[in-house]
């Protein structure tokens, strides 16, 4: 590409592993991305829980990190910093072409995320979601504000991080019916239910997880299934184009069983996978996760602890599946640069 | 979707097995198209070897299949067959939007191919391939003709049928630095391994492929691996951005194995396979196809027989595998019309 650049502003709400992850791969790839992809992304403005920064002629991305790697409030920064901004001003303020969504998942209401991407469509902004409690529970209005020729609206990484569950359906199964749609889609629980595997019980298991940084303080949302279900609701209206939100999952977690429950099917050569389902029944598909024991030569068995897989069965004679190793949150910062680049691949014209 | 479907009109070269089964996608699911994706699409030239059909309304695609499976010559047909019709002639009286060229790979010149989508690109046509000569063989050329605002070339079937390869490497590996591309991308191969594997010589897995309809009555091109380096040609164009053609790739095939040379890593818990591979090195990647062990974990190594695969590692944390079951040539089939609903998506008009 021997033209110009084209620069195109980032707004980032939330500046946690995720969103901090997306400031990582900007600075170490900055200049690569311009080489390859014929694109500027300069960060104008970040919103985090009590303060951000802001400057529309790009903020300083080293700084930035500096900062957050010490602790230290974007609020408090010189020249650029702003204490109480909130993520809706911060994007207001920032000039942004594209929001960048990577504040913590709320399955209550989905905020403040869901009011922050509402306001970046409803303003001609794109945006991109990390965060998967927007799209988890206002699936259908979110779809209707980004449909063309408005703002395009992408997650990706809602749905496992890296592991193309989104893209492969809408973009690879295009023209099949698929007729069964199965993941292991939390790695949280898929990391537990190995460990329980080889002898551990559920408690020192998930203290375990814990300790490597993996479950959470409170694992409820992994462990339930309710994160796991989340993501199959997501999958099942971007994918399936079936209108449904994660109440219409049904729902058994991994909280109740012991080690002997899940080494019992290696006996007959299966293994344990918290399995995420949408089968086709008549018009629509039925959706469900719970403990499920699937055979040795199946693709989910086949899985890496810390590895989170999908398989799309189709009417052509197809069993398509995918795999990605996530053992930390890069994976997910990247998935949420991917989508920024297909955002702009998918412009007809670059905004400078 | 309440608006009405957009038609487009498809020109199709070769009629062979991935091409009439786009044809029977069409007709299994052309009302679905329509539901799903508000598009219809109608046939409106079809060239084989020795002539083909023509009609700009729409040929009628039962027809077509009836002729087909009863190995009636199409130039034969009523009112729409012409006997010697060239797939450049369909082209132009066909009155296309977009071309499907399905014809048989040749290795040496691409044709008749390179020629027929080279026309295609000039007169102002999308085309899809599943041929793979053209793109191997003049990847830079056809790059060049299809740069936007130009017409759209894709050609994700070239390189293992409904295996993502290319789509993935594009769209889900953006804005990471690919260090190491694996493939097990050549399924003949890759069967005649695994049965070597329970034992079988060389000799009788081939004829035991050949009777299978997997390997073709010279299978020089599968077990000597210049499909596969082919394949590994286009992706390192298409995906790792390097310009190259199957010559840079240094190949070893699967010819003089025994079947002991094929257990033996067994005992070190390792699988032999054909093994695609494009290592970073400095500012470009080492090409090669070679039979490799890989550890029994490894994503390559836990593929069926029948199943090809890639992985992608990058410098982002990731390690992500696809695998796609594919006993015969159906999901290549539905590999071309998800490429054709790709370029209809990514039209900012539809033509009709």
């Amino acid at each position: 590409v021997s033209t110009e650049p084209s620069t195109w502003r980032i707004a980032l709400a939330g500046a946690g592993h995720v969103g901090g992850g997306v400031l990582d791969i900007l600075h170490d790839r900055g200049d690569a991305l311009i080489a390859e992809h014929g694109v500027r992304l300069i960060v104008t403005g970040v919103a985090e829980l009590g303060g951000g920064a802001i400057d529309p002629a790009g903020l300083d991305v080293a700084a930035l990190r500096t900062a957050l790697s010490a602790g230290r409030a974007l609020g408090e920064l010189p020249r650029v910093g702003i204490l109480g901004l909130s993520p809706i001003e911060m994007l207001d303020r920032s000039d942004a072409d594209i929001l960048l969504e990577a504040t913590p998942v709320d399955l209550t209401d989905g905020e403040p995320g869901l009011s922050t991407v509402r306001h970046a469509l409803l303003t001609g902004r794109h945006a991109v979601l990390a965060n998967k409690g927007p799209v988890a529970l206002a699936y259908d209005e979110l779809a209707a504000l980004s449909r063309r020729p408005a703002p395009m609206l992408r997650f990706s990484a809602t749905v496992a991080g890296a592991l193309p569950v989104v893209t492969m359906g809408q973009r690879d199964m295009a023209g099949c019916r698929i007729t069964r749609l199965e993941g292991v889609l939390n790695g949280t629980s898929h990391s537990i239910l190995r460990a329980m595997e080889r002898g551990d019980c559920f408690a020192d298991a998930v203290l375990d997880a814990q300790r490597r940084g993996i479950a959470e303080a409170d694992p409820s949302l992994d462990v339930d299934g309710h994160d796991a279900a989340c993501k199959l609701a997501i999958a099942a209206n971007a994918v399936l184009g079936m209108a449904c939100t994660v109440k219409d999952v049904a729902v058994r977690g991994i909280r109740d069983l012991t080690a002997d429950d899940v080494r019992a099917p290696l006996g007959s050569g299966q293994r344990l996978v918290l399995l995420c389902l949408a089968e086709a029944d008549g018009n629509g598909y039925q959706l469900s996760v719970a403990p499920t024991p699937v055979p040795e030569e199946h693709p989910l068995a086949r899985l890496h602890p810390d590895e989170m897989g999908v398989v799309f069965h189709t009417d052509r004679n197809t069993r398509i599946s995918a795999a990605s190793l996530e053992p930390g949150a890069e994976p997910a910062s990247a998935a949420m640069l991917r989508d920024v680049l297909d955002i702009i691949r998918s412009t007809p014209c670059s905004p400078a």
